[in-house]
C-alpha cells in the first residue's frame, strides 16, 4: 500500500485526468485487462467493465489485455484456458466493449511486447519486485515458493502498459504500487536511453466494491458471485439460497447484517436506487421479498447483456475474428515500440 | 559449483557424447554464445571458438547467440554495442565459423525466443535463480543491487538453449549449474504440458584455461590479452612489455614464475609444442628470446585468421548479411518452437 502522501498525490492526478478526459480524450491511452480464469461477474462489471465502456465511448484509445500467462503465476495448469479466453471476449462484447474502438488481445500472442521484459528487467532490482504488495499477497495465498513469474509480475504489467504507450490505467488504491513501478521503469528507460515511454498515471475508481451475496469479497470460489453468463433462472436460484438472517424487518447495515445488506447493495446498483430507500420500502416484507426484488432488478439490468451474450456464444467464428484482429493490431503496435526501443538502445544491426 | 558426485555424472555424460559425436553428429544441436562487450582474444579462441569450429565441421547443428541483452545484466549502458556485435561476427567468421553451417544471431532479434521467458519463469522459483553461482558472482562483482535481469539470467540462458532445442552446450565446470537449471526447466515443462524440449547436457571442455600474459586470468581490463583483431606489430608490442622476472634461465613454473610460464603456455598452444620443451630450448636465452619466439608463433598461427579478419572488416555488407540471415533463421525456429509451446499449453485461440 502506498503511504498517505503518495496516495493523495495519485488521487489528485487521477482527479485532474478525470476532469480532462471529456475535453481531450485523444491524449489518453488506457490499458487494462483480466486473467482468464473464469467468467466475469457483477463485481467485474460494476467495478471495471462499465468504466472501460465509458472511457471507450469518450474517445479514449482503449486496450484490453487478456493476461493468459498470468494464469500460471499462482497455479500450475492452463486447463480450460481456451474456453475461458473465448468467454472473456464474449463477456466484453456483451457488456458494450466495441472491438472497432477497443483493442482486445491475448498476452501470449504478442512476442514483441514480451521481449520488453529483458530491457525492463535490467531497470528494476529484485528488492523492488519483492516489495510489490500483489507479489507478496499472491505468494502468501499460493502456499508455494515464489516463482520467477510471480516475482516478475510487476515487470510484465509494465510491458503490458508501456508497449502500447498506455498513460492511464484504471486501478484500485491497492494497485497503485504497480503504477509506481511502471512509471519508474518508463522514467529510467527514458533517462538511460532517450525518451520512448510516456508518464503513466492510475485512474482511481470511485465505485465502492460490490460485495458478494453473503457480504464477503465477491469470488467464484465462495459461490457468492452472479456471473454475467448465468441465466435469469440461475440468478434467481443463487439469490434465493443466499444467506440472510432471522430478523424480518429489512434494514441496511453492512457491518451487522452482511447478507441482507449485500442484497440491498446489489439491488441498489442495478436499479440506480439508494439501498436504504429499498430497505425502507421492503421493511417487514422480509428477506423473501428482498430476494424477489433483487432478482428482478438484476435480471432486468442484465437481460440485454445476456441476450447479446447468448447470441455471441453461438457465433464463435466472430468472437475469434475479434480476437485475431486485436492480436494483429497489438503485434503491429508492439513491433513499432520494440523498434523504437532497439533504436534508443543502439541495438540495430 | 556442483558437488563432486554430480560433477562426475556430468563428466561421464560429456565423455559419452564426445565419443558419440563423430558417429552421430546429426543427433546433436549445440548452442553457445558470447556477450558483445569487446573483441575476442586468444583465451576465447583456444577456450571455445576452436571447439565450435570442430563441432561445426563434424556436422553437428551449431548455433551461436550474440547475447546483446546480457550486456546490461551488470552495466547500465549499451555504448558501442553495434560495433561490438559486428566485430564479433567478424571474429567468428575469421576463425572458421561457416555461416552456411552455423547459425549466428543476436538475442534482441528473436522476440519469439524471448517470449519463452514467461512460461519458463513460472517453472523456477526465486530461490533457484538466486542459488545460481553466476548470478551470485556477477552480483558481487557489479557492486550494485541485484537487477531483475541478472537474477533471471539462468532463465534467459534456458530460452537461448531450448528455443532451438539445443541438447549440448560447451561449458566449463563452473557453468554446469546453468545446464542443471535449463534441464530442470525442460523437464518441468515436459511433465506439466507434454514433451516439447530435449534433455540438455554440458560438453565439458578439456582445454586448460589459457592465462593472460602476466599469468592472471586473461582479460581485456588487465591489459594481458592478445586480441584476434590486433596486428602482428601490436601483438609484438604487447608481448614485449609483458612482465617476466629477473632470472635469466627460462623454466616452466606457473606457480613460481607466472609471467615466464604464461609466455611459454601461449607459445606452446600456438606451436603445438610442450611448454617445457620450449623452456629447455631457450634456457639461458632469457626473456628476450622467449618473447621473440612467442611473438613469432602467435603471429604465425593467427596470420591467416587476421588476414581473413581484415578482409571481412572491409566488407561490412557481407557481415550484416550473415547476421541478418542468422536472425531470419533463428526467428523461423523460434516461431516453430513457440507454436509447439502454445499448443502444449492450450494457448491457441
Amino acid at each position: 500500500m502506498p503511504n498517505e502522501g503518495s496516495y493523495e498525490a495519485a488521487l489528485k492526478r487521477s482527479d485532474q485526468i478525470q476532469a480532462d478526459l471529456p475535453q481531450h480524450p485523444e491524449n489518453y491511452t488506457m490499458l487494462t485487462g483480466d486473467r482468464p480464469t473464469g467468467r466475469l461477474h457483477l463485481g467485474h462489471y460494476f467495478g471495471t467493465i462499465k468504466e472501460r465502456v465509458r472511457l471507450q465511448d469518450l474517445g479514449v484509445n482503449t486496450n484490453i489485455i487478456i493476461a493468459d500467462y498470468q494464469v500460471i503465476t499462482d497455479r500450475d495448469t492452463t486447463e480450460h484456458i481456451r474456453d475461458n479466453v473465448y468467454n472473456m471476449v464474449i463477456d466484453y462484447l456483451a457488456c458494450g466493449i466495441d472491438p472497432e474502438k477497443t483493442m482486445i488481445f491475448t498476452h501470449s500472442a504478442v512476442p514483441e511486447e514480451n521481449q520488453l521484459m529483458l530491457p525492463f528487467l535490467s531497470l528494476v532490482t529484485e528488492a523492488e519486485m519483492e516489495r510489490n504488495p500483489t507479489v507478496k499477497a499472491e505468494q502468501a495465498a499460493s502456499g508455494h515458493a515464489l516463482t520467477g513469474l510471480l516475482l516478475t509480475y510487476p515487470v510484465h504489467q509494465a510491458c503490458d502498459i508501456l508497449f502500447c504507450k498506455g498513460n492511464i490505467v484504471p486501478v484500485g488504491r491497492d494497485q497503485l504500487p504497480h503504477i509506481e513501478i511502471t512509471s519508474k521503469i518508463a522514467r529510467r528507460f527514458n533517462e538511460r536511453y532517450g525518451k520512448v515511454f510516456p508518464e503513466v498515471a492510475g485512474l482511481l475508481t470511485s465505485t465502492p466494491l460490490l460485495p458478494g451475496l453473503d457480504g464477503r469479497k465477491m469470488s467464484k470460489s465462495y459461490g457468492n458471485a452472479i456471473s454475467l453468463s448465468m441465466t435469469a433462472e440461475e440468478t434467481a436460484k443463487l439469490i434465493k439460497k443466499s444467506k440472510t438472517d432471522s430478523e424480518r424487518n429489512i434494514t441496511f447495515d453492512p457491518e451487522g447484517r452482511p447478507g441482507v445488506s449485500a442484497l440491498l447493495t446489489t439491488a441498489g446498483i442495478c436499479s440506480g436506487r439508494d439501498p436504504k430507500e429499498i430497505a425502507d420500502e421492503i421493511g417487514m416484507g422480509g428477506a423473501g421479498q428482498l430476494k424477489r426484488y433483487t432478482t428482478e432488478v438484476v435480471n432486468e439490468y442484465f437481460a440485454p447483456i445476456r441476450e447479446r451474450r447468448e447470441k455471441l456464444a453461438g457465433d464463435l467464428d466472430y468472437v475469434k475474428d475479434v480476437l485475431h484482429d486485436g492480436n494483429r493490431r497489438a503485434n503491429e503496435i508492439a513491433h513499432e515500440t520494440l523498434n523504437e526501443v532497439r533504436e534508443a538502445m543502439g541495438m540495430v544491426y
